[in-house]
């Protein structure tokens, strides 16, 4: 934990605050804080900053807040073909860690329908583990998920309201074209700087033909991915760190 | 399972085989093969080819291969600060997957010592999961593996022998050098072409400032990784994307 990350309604008026459980313990074991000591901070959606502690006991942390200025949203958008449960249990810290400012979480022919089903894809789970991802990169803007169970209706109806402007990539094996080039190729908007990107990543065994015509119907630009095939997580951190590094170079 | 990866001694002098067990049942419960259809099949650090089904029932299947050219092996290594046994056991896959010549895992100030005690650096344990990652990635080269207890031992006296030539790159928050950047610097030997790249990776509380200087002084340059701090397997991935990218789109 890099940043202790607070919800909005657990600092008080005057910027103290008392945190108990796993954030607690944390301090306490881990770090091993002392009254007097700073620690980085941060309020989710909100401000980083400095706290102080100022008392503790096994069970509680009271410290004392000062936040600054809210982190820029993160760039890059993900569109995934929902992977398989466990893969998706272990993506979504790591999604939040990498930068992401909203992850649409798609079907696709070659997704298992009973994929939707799981758990892992309730706000109860997932939020944790944003959170821990947000507090292993010292960033506060939580993700904003939305799921998607027919991918002709997000694709035609909703993705240009939920993903306006920005350019449209899609992974794909069979493409040649560097990350560098795809940003860099992309008219940049006065307004959109640093460019906004949305990433389609596909599902296991690949979009299908109707899927890809669909997808670059509507402006998605394929980009390669070396010739290896990898797992979906494994995936989604190489082509967002590639992304990101895109971005940052031709910024 | 992209590719059947076999062992050398498993295939008969007339190029047939019989593969049981979790192989098998993934061949006949997975991809519902039949007599006459062919799959990927790979020798370890051999050829990669196809295979012809002959027969099979539910716990065996009797293949004809034909081999083809060996693949090169990965121009990346890795010189990797041990990380936790639970990280260290999902890297495997996705090290070997991702590509990567040779795996270093050494010690460090801020490594624990008791990490080394892990059966996850066990053979047994780790060479299935490299042959996972390998088989899904579609390559065969599997991947050197050397545990070192001592870092100052393995710089000075025997990574020259291990790692000979080639560029040597330090992964670190504070540099802004692009991965591009890098590894088009490093002059490259004819006989080197593609080029070598060894990439150290800190432990999760980063190297200490007498082995940054200890590496430093051993050739290895600073390059950047983003503002964000990432787990370690999550860097790791990020990471070995970004230099065979980099080695890509410089080749």
């Amino acid at each position: 934990m890099n940043l202790l990350l607070l919800e909005p309604e657990e600092l008080h008026p005057d910027g103290t605050v008392v945190v108990s459980g796993a954030r607690a313990r944390h301090l306490v074991d881990v770090l091993r804080v002392q009254p007097g000591q700073s620690v980085r901070v941060g309020m989710l959606d909100g401000g980083l900053g400095t706290a102080t502690v100022l008392s503790h006991d096994d069970n509680t942390v009271a410290l004392q807040c000062v936040l600054g200025a809210v982190p820029v949203r993160p760039g890059v958008d993900l569109l995934l073909a929902l992977p398989r449960p466990k893969v998706m249990r272990r993506l979504w810290a790591q999604l939040a860690a990498l930068g992401v400012g909203r992850i649409l979480l798609t079907n696709a022919e070659r997704v298992e329908r009973n994929y939707f089903d799981t758990h892992v894809l309730g706000v109860d789970v997932y939020r944790p583990l944003l959170v821990e991802g947000l507090q292993q990169a010292r960033d506060t803007r939580l993700p904003l998920v939305s799921i998607h169970r027919r991918l002709k209706v997000l694709i035609e109806d909703e993705l240009d309201t939920l993903c306006p402007g920005g350019a449209r990539l899609l992974a794909h094996p069979d493409s040649e074209a560097t990350f560098i080039a795809a940003v860099t190729a992309h008219p940049r908007h006065p307004a959109d700087s640093p460019p906004r990107v949305l990433l389609a990543v596909g599902p296991e065994g690949g979009w299908s033909d109707f899927e890809l015509r669909l997808l670059g119907d509507h402006g998605f630009q394929l980009v390669g991915m070396g010739a290896r095939t990898l797992r979906s997580d494994t995936a989604c951190v190489a082509l967002l760190a590639l992304l990101h590094e895109a971005i940052r170079t031709s910024g």
